[in-house]
């Protein structure tokens, strides 16, 4: 095989400051744009630079073969801030080898991870003459600000982007040494709630024992959410959940992960979960309800006697395959106006909503990456789900209809979105070898 | 009866900025005392100055017949700071007439009222030669910064202060042109909770669904606390609370406040009650609970998912007659340990406790007073108690074991603590006058 050189050129790529948040960074943003794009017209890409107000996606697109399957890749180019910049130990847009790891801003989320799909793409076809599928790349700048001329361009471009599958390199695999395909996100349902009952705050002296509390209210009320068995008590929450296969059953019980893990990473005493689920599978395929937030009245040091004119909770539900979160919002939103008492003003807010999503594990593209990832690492890989959401997954699984199989080459803890961000040498080169070696099963 | 001048001395008493807040203003503070012992020397008091650390305490004793009655009388010639000068319409510490009303800081609370007893005993004295009865007066100068001295200089004077009665105006009457006496007033317990789950705010992606979460717990807690039928759940808590008499409750139903003027004031749609007690029974006569604050995790505007590591809150509650706030404050700790599960941290802190107050309604002092002001205000006068915590009188009556009877010369409304603090010149002469009328009885 030959060998992959890459440090050069993702130097390259790595020094451009590309930061979405900053305006002053603009013409940052578009070198990264005018980089991505000369880098893959080398590879035969005809490329459209999509530009609305916001930052522009760069759209490339190889080969036109009916008869041959499609891929889509999706990546981004922009990264987070770099402050605070005292704690960096290396220049954060200088990418430095240091032991066993690359450090940059941006080197494992995303441009790293993203860049690992460039260069197999070129050196297969430097292998092999030629690419024989079809490739679709879509490369975002706004993903760190919330992705949001994402879904329009999605939309508008339904049919252009069709393709047999994506795939995305923007997560964390298992753990070091344990290369991992995520199949599954759980969704999310992110509401406000605010509790009014008298206009002003009052004299807890003066009034205490006759007025609607909305402190004591609020808590009423959330606390009915989740019983001691650890299950949802709103009418018709679980109804579109779907049962936890035995296949996968078997398949998460095999991985190295234990309940007592989560106690240990956590660093509660007990866990809090239904029994009849591991931790894992709890995390991966139960749906959860957590408060994130909760305020109201006087919070200082000292002391304060007043009942509080209102009271407020940030509420959010993790939502799993085949649930959806505007269906929820409606049974939980009826949920806490029933539970409300008619004595105050109740305020319901949806603040942010994902869809869960779930690629069957029978998919034959997603077997053939993990082939190739077992022939690139060399070792077993295992197949997870993730508990948290990543939101683009969501938009092109639900825009596109195209099953998103998600192959993390960063490590759990790589610091992405803080000082000395890090991505491991070795997880980028069997990352490429991984991905070569699928190319030619594909 | 002789004309009650009293605005050119009392503009003197005001112009004093006695704020005892502010450290630079010591001076002005040993002014105010320099003024009132030279005010009560030529009464024929012997004046002590009891100065610790803090501000003086101006102690003065006149007569000392055994057979005689004594009485104590109570005021403080401290001020709250005028801040925001910008709102008052006047010049706060200059005493302005306008309509019906004296402007001024401290008019109201307390030196007006404070003065009002002065001007009376020496009219007294002018009319009659002589005053034929004791009387001990405690001039404090820390109330507006919670009297940290007095507590001592009670314990420590606790011989020399014995009395048949005190009197106290540092408080409103019922409302204009329904005046009245306070012979009780609710006691207070105030708590800190804070519970902890994890040591730091975890990703509710990556671990929603197995972690106790602080605020689904705390609110579990304090909900469990109040019942739906507005009792206190607390195993003990109504033990020594002493059951209303029908002779007050016949005086309370006298009264010209009904349940809908409460509704009126709190602006709610209903009101939230005992239903056996109307809402002055509730507020005077019943103990209450009250979250003050409640705060935990993400309070911003946007969305942030975490299961926070901990959550708080400052609970408080309205005790009553014959209630110990010490013994009340075991049980409720008992009640909360128990009721929090093991796997969180929990931490409980007293921050305030005052005692209940509660002056028999057969007090032939309390009884001769309202006699006194029946004449002075031409008008009946109400027997009522008060749902605060005026925490000056539960340490007179603790201390000191003497009954503490409340004659208010303020109105609900007067801005105490407020820019454009005022206090009605009518109630001014009619309380100097039923003093006098008092005074005779006595």
């Amino acid at each position: 095989m030959t060998k992959i050189n890459y440090f050069e050129e993702l130097s390259e790529f790595i020094s451009i400051k590309s930061i979405s948040t900053y305006r002053e960074y603009k013409n940052e943003m578009e070198k990264a744009v005018e980089w991505l794009k000369k880098k893959i017209e080398t590879l035969g890409f005809k490329v459209n630079i999509y530009n609305k107000n916001g930052h522009p996606i760069v759209y490339g697109n190889l080969n036109n073969h009916k008869d041959k399957p499609t891929m889509l890749i999706y990546g981004h180019y922009d990264v987070q801030p770099p402050e605070p910049l005292e704690e960096w130990e290396t220049e954060p847009f200088k990418l430095t080898e240091k032991g066993d790891f690359l450090y940059a801003r941006g080197v494992s989320d995303d441009k790293g991870q993203l860049f690992a799909h460039i260069k197999a793409l070129e050196i297969f076809k430097k292998e092999k003459g030629e690419i024989p599928f079809n490739v679709k790349v879509i490369f975002e700048g706004e993903e760190e600000i919330g992705s949001p001329t994402l879904p329009e361009f999605l939309m508008e471009n339904k049919n252009e982007l069709k393709a047999d599958f994506a795939i995305i390199s923007d997560n964390p695999m298992l753990s070091r040494g344990l290369p991992s395909i995520s199949y599954g996100l759980r969704g999310l349902l992110y509401i406000e709630i605010k509790l009014t009952g008298p206009d002003r705050d009052l004299h807890s002296g003066r009034f205490g024992g006759v007025i609607p509390n909305p402190c004591i209210h609020l808590c009423k009320i959330l606390s009915s959410i989740k019983g001691k068995d650890g299950r949802i008590k709103i009418n018709g929450f679980y109804e579109d959940v779907l049962e936890l296969k035995k296949e996968e059953r078997e398949n998460f019980d095999k991985l190295p992960i234990s309940d007592n893990d989560y106690k240990l990473m956590a660093k509660v005493k007990k866990l809090e979960k239904e029994k009849t689920f591991s931790a894992i599978e709890c995390i991966w395929t139960r749906p959860s309800f957590d408060i994130n937030g909760i305020t109201g009245g006087f919070q200082g040091e000292g002391t304060k006697t007043i009942i509080p004119s209102f009271a407020k909770a940030h509420l959010s539900f993790r939502l799993v395959p085949k649930q959806d979160p505007d269906k929820v919002f409606k049974l939980v939103e009826k949920f806490l106006l029933k539970n409300c008492p008619k004595n105050l003003k109740i305020e319901i807010k949806k603040k942010e909503n994902a869809f869960p999503v779930l690629v069957n594990i029978k998919n034959k593209f997603l077997n053939k990456i993990r082939k190739g990832m077992e022939n690139g690492f060399g070792t077993e890989v295992y197949l997870i789900r993730q508990g948290g959401t990543i939101p683009v997954v969501s938009l092109i699984q639900n825009y596109l209809k195209t099953p998103v199989i998600l192959m993390g080459l960063g490590l759990p803890d790589e610091n992405a979105h803080a000082p000395n961000e890090k991505l491991l040498k070795d997880n980028f080169i069997n990352g490429v070898k991984s991905l070569l070696e699928f190319y030619k099963d594909l």
